[in-house]
């Protein structure tokens, strides 16, 4: 009673337009992702593009809704980088898109944190289908590391 | 040697006078809950009171610990609401609660964020008693989404 | 083909100098470690030395940086005080240090939180070596509580 099998994750981010970027290098003594089980760990990542950060400063000041979606979206790519790393380029083998985590900076009158970070959850479920549908938890922080506007960390299913 | 059977986690809450509001629906492409093995992550929950935030403003700018209290509690019975939903209404599947996490919307002067989770806290180990007691992170944040005063997420150890 | 016999964490931390400090008591209803299968998850540790928060204040308005990593370094000795508590005091039984999350009271304008967070990761590293590689997610706040400079949290695999 199966239904058709799911199209490759692969084949999904062509259709999709996407070349995943390479996955950034941490800037210290820690690591992209760890495993425990088939739990992986994914470290926070920064709206990195070719090795600078894209979109700095805060919502709220200067920083529009339209810009932080892009942002998110550029650090749940990364995020997909680091977990296609993990596993060996195979994101087949991902079973589940568990937890995303979102940090907006913003300042203390801005609201539209959950808006903000739709870029990432909707980017998951186009990737993923039903797979990628995640608990999240998103909240403001007054800034973030090298005035990035935004980080995303995650935890993932995988099969191993 | 057992002990004698501990009460039912509808009998306590009955007993508490607790009736569980409806899981909140979430406001985008998430889900309140993704199970991996007996680990159940429950999305981060706003003191949502009748479909609306019961709670917005921050500690140290008009909102009293005292209300800050009462919110936080309505956010964990919406954690407990998620995790009913997710465990067929079946609360006695909770083997522990292992972590709550709590942001609690704050002024760069206010200083007394544990005070206010251990309404989500106390409320925690009066409905599960011994498996009740948690691991907890509570962090200051300069606003939240929606204005919301305080947000609480989880995770449980659950019977599979 | 082993390898030789990594050294024994306690016999390491002998040879860093290194005397952990009694494991911190919650201030509330909370624990400090839970335990699901394999994931060890700690509480939030705040910079405590003998019973006081030993860092006040924030980051860009005070706070070194010099000042705040050797604060985020007493709060990995309380994390590790927690989880030496947990295991019976066999830090031997630590596999990975999974995960740490930082959390660095900080002006709007100060950038260097993940400057910061390396006290704990390179003493993560120090101690453990390979198992002491983790992912990571460092993100500023506006306060902390107690006016704790900087927080961090936990989670660890270990052998049960």
């Amino acid at each position: 009673m199966a239904g058709p099998r799911p199209m490759a994750v692969a084949d999904r981010l062509a259709e999709l337009g996407i070349v995943l970027p390479p996955a950034p290098v941490p800037l210290a003594t820690y690591v992209p992702t760890t495993l425990c089980g088939n739990l992986l760990i994914v470290s926070g990542q920064l709206p990195m593009v070719d090795g600078r950060i894209g979109w700095t400063g805060k919502l709220g000041a200067g920083v529009s809704i339209e810009a932080a979606t892009l942002a998110v979206r550029q650090c749940f790519l990364n995020v997909l980088a680091q977990v296609s790393a993990a596993l060996d380029g195979d994101l087949d083998r991902v079973r589940r898109v568990l937890r995303l985590g979102g940090y907006i900076a913003s300042t203390p009158d801005f609201t539209q944190q959950a808006l903000v970070m739709n870029g990432a959850s909707d980017l998951a479920v186009e990737v993923f289908g039903a797979a990628g549908r995640h608990a999240r938890t998103t909240i403001a922080v007054p800034v973030l590391p090298g005035d990035a506007a935004v980080e995303v960390d995650a935890m993932f299913e995988v099969a191993i």
